[in-house]
């Protein structure tokens, strides 16, 4: 299964593209998009999203990671293999957090080069044929040489920040749910926010926290939108409340 | 082949999660996105669309239906049976007008439950096993128990209210087309709205009603936005005219 | 494989019909979302960015195209081969720059009719099931048969306008890179705007334009939106600078 995670938006060509891609190299592989809304040109938030989801799926899932604005500049292209999933995309950061929470991870650097690379799209041309070749089985060897990649140490292990907006005006944070007792209180757009089992067990309209099914800790409004209510857009700081 | 019906919006997580699930639990099955975007936290018009879109489906559809606000308290959980298509989803009314009808219809309250279940996205941990299990043949007895759900019959036949506005602004009723004579126009938004066949038949810019490719009486406006010029959104309240 | 284009939006019941029609015509045939968003209800913009974007797709590939403002009117329908790729869609120039760009072409007239059609939906009731039947190998005389499609020769070779706006706020135009050299300037919302290769090439905030992955001149920004920055839409006209 190859997972895609990007920033491209849900329209226009590029998925489609990269999914046609991944279709010569790899006709017989399910394709998943997960996000295609990712924190825009921002790795670092991007990277707390991508290693709250990832581990909900199964080993030997393939992640296709395209947040990349420093593409076409001199960025390297990555391969990595952590608990047993592999992530293919630029780095840039995007990995930290995966890397930073493995068990086990190796990392590559992509050497192998398409016949034409675009400058604006290596998605494309470069991420997803690699994706689709290691889908098929290829050896990093081929591929790839092995890596020590930039590494991130000023970036917290959890981020009090917003990381996304969903569709519902929920507001993920980049804080896992164990940073927080039950007990405790969060600070977003200038209100103090008390956690909450279930929507249903506030009043309609009334804020709370919760975790939500990945484990991340989620700001919402009963029968409401959070974002609109309390003013949260991604990045948004947030702050544990004394 | 599984038809998604939900209120999860394009963008996010949830859909990928799903279909994740579905995939390995029934990898040869076809899934089909028909609404991502239902009435968002509106299980009663969203039945109404649901119970339009449906029918033109083949027999052996399975709906995977989740518009789910009670998700986390106590409503009960759902399979259906109806003219030959199957529908998987929540207790609160969703499938109330599928049921009303339906010729022939059984109903069975889902008692299987994953090993874990989250509070909040009973879609990827609960309905899409069950609908990849019903999708690969798995008999009702080892899921779900013969129930008698609870009905809506204060709801009626045919709404009178927007359920869906689409990309091009046009607004979906409620109302399926049997309910008005060409002859008879609709008071929406303070204008009255007359029929026409086609877009082309009515000049630039002016609104007319019309039935569309799956039964239900919908407002356009010839080359405009019908939602911005009348000032409708979904649940906006609309009347046969005298 | 069939690639989907069409101005349906990302939302809605169009394209979910549409893939459970092909499904059903040629369950083996890959289909790929390319645009769902095209230029909306207007065939000449989305001329100029199918002829762009359907270059890359591999030969054999059939475009499934609708971009149709007179469905349920007059217009024809077509069936195009050109260069070795096929095109099903509505006749109102939608093709006009596929066929002047092509090597060779042959244009057939859709004669088959589906036993139900709808007024307002050929893309599920016509244009489907002919692009599934190609999709399987069924030969033209059986759908349709050969004709001289009405051409546009008052449209220009390339666009002077906005064609697209992608997730980013990057503006497509409907210019290919060929029609500029490196050293020429565009004029576009009140700015004059020089070439860059990419956008780690200009400060943050600038705005420049590049030959996109697929060929078309794009105006972006640096880590921001160009269509915001210079007030563009779809639509807005460009200018080569003298």
């Amino acid at each position: 299964m190859i997972v895609l995670f990007t920033d491209f938006g849900l329209a226009g060509p590029y998925t489609g593209q990269m999914k046609a891609v991944l279709r010569g190299q790899a006709p017989n592989t399910e394709i998943i998009d997960l996000f295609a809304d990712a924190p825009c040109a921002d790795p670092r938030a991007s990277a707390y999203l991508l290693a709250a989801y990832a581990p909900w799926f199964p080993p030997g899932t393939i992640f296709l990671c395209v947040v990349d604005p420093g593409v076409g500049g001199g960025r390297a292209a990555l391969m990595i293999e952590a608990d047993r999933r592999r992530y293919v995309g630029p780095e840039n950061g995007l990995f930290e957090l995966v890397l930073r929470r493995a068990q086990n991870a190796r990392c590559h650097e992509i050497t192998w080069r398409p016949p034409r690379l675009s400058a604006s799209f290596h998605g494309r041309d470069l991420f997803a044929p690699v994706a689709g070749r290691v889908a098929r089985g290829e050896p990093p060897p081929t591929l790839a040489r092995p890596v020590e990649p930039e590494r991130r140490p000023d970036w917290p292990d959890d981020l009090l920040e917003i990381v996304y907006i969903d569709h519902y005006g929920n507001a993920l944070t980049g804080l896992r749910g164990q940073c927080l007792a039950p007990s405790a209180c969060l600070d977003a757009g200038r209100r103090r926010i008390a956690h909450a089992e279930t929507f249903s067990a506030v009043p309609r309209g009334a804020a709370f926290w919760y975790v939500n099914a990945n484990g991340l800790i989620e700001i919402a409004v009963n029968r409401g939108r959070a974002d609109r209510k309390l003013g949260l857009v991604v990045g948004s700081a947030i702050a544990i409340a004394e």
